[in-house]
C-alpha cells in the first residue's frame, strides 16, 4: 500500500483487513451471513468513471479476479457487485456471494440490519483459501 | 442488435427501451424518482467474470461512458452502479443518479416500492440528451 492510503473510519470499523488483492485493499465485512468482500483501490477518485485509464483497469482486473475466487470458493448462487458509496466516499467496490436460501434472498443486503460476526477461526480459514488461490496476487497482511 | 438476442420479460415491462450504446441495449427504469439506466450486453454470461474478455471490455467501456453522461447531464451527487440479477438472470447493470435529497438517500434503490412513471415529454428530452452527448455511440430506438 502507499504510505499516503488511508482507509475510511467506517470501514476500518466494519471490516476486516485481509490484505491487498493488486493495488486494492481487500477487505471481509465483519458479517458471516452471507462472504462480503469490499476492494478499497487506492485512488483520490470517487466515481470509477474518474478514475485513471490505468487505474481503473487495475481495479476492473482486481474486480474479475475477487468475483472468480467468490464465484468459485463460495459456489452461490449468484454474485452481487456494485460501487453504490451514498454513505462512504472512499471509493469502494461489494463483491457478494448471495444464496437462495440467505438471510433476505432475493433482495440486495445493502442497508440491512441483520449481523452476525465471524470467528478467528472463519477469518483464518478464508486468509488460507485466498493466499491458496489467489497466491499471485493476494497479500495477506501480517501480523504487526 | 444480434437477431437473436431477447430482452428479458420483466425488464422489458418495468423499463424503456431507449437504444443501444456500443453493443450493449440501454433502457430507462420506468421510474422517474431517479434516473435510473440500465445496460443490458449481448451475451449468454449471468455474472461479467463469465463473459468472453473481448465483450467484458466493451462492456466496462460501455458502463463507463453511460456513467459519466449521468454525472455530466444529471449532476447527481452519487452515481451508483452495480450488477445484481437475483430477480432477473439476463445479465445487466444499473447506473443510477443518487441525490441527498432524493427519495431514499442514502439508501440503495433496489427494491423500493415508491415509484412515479415517466411522462412521453420526459423521455423524449432524455432521449435528445442521449443522441446529442453520446452520438458517437448511441443509436436510439426508431419507431417501427
Amino acid at each position: 500500500m502507499a504510505s499516503n492510503f488511508t482507509l475510511n473510519q467506517q470501514l476500518a470499523e466494519d471490516c476486516i483487513v485481509l490484505g491487498s488483492l493488486g493495488s486494492s485493499l481487500l477487505l471481509l465485512l465483519n458479517n458471516s451471513l452471507v462472504p462480503w468482500f469490499i476492494l478499497v483501490p487506492q485512488t483520490e477518485a470517487c466515481e470509477i468513471h474518474d478514475m485513471p485509464d490505468n487505474e481503473r483497469l487495475q481495479l476492473f482486473d482486481e474486480m474479475m479476479e475477487l468475483a472468480r475466487f467468490v464465484d468459485n470458493e463460495f459456489k452461490p448462487d449468484k454474485v452481487n457487485t456494485g460501487a453504490i458509496g451514498n454513505i462512504v466516499r472512499q471509493l469502494h467496490v461489494h463483491v457478494i456471494a448471495r444464496y437462495e436460501d440467505d438471510f433476505c434472498w432475493p433482495q440486495v443486503v445493502w442497508g440491512r440490519p441483520e449481523k452476525k460476526l465471524y470467528s478467528t477461526k472463519e477469518i483464518d480459514r478464508i486468509m488460507t483459501r485466498l493466499s491458496t488461490r489467489l497466491k499471485q496476487r493476494f497479500v495477506p497482511v501480517t501480523a504487526e
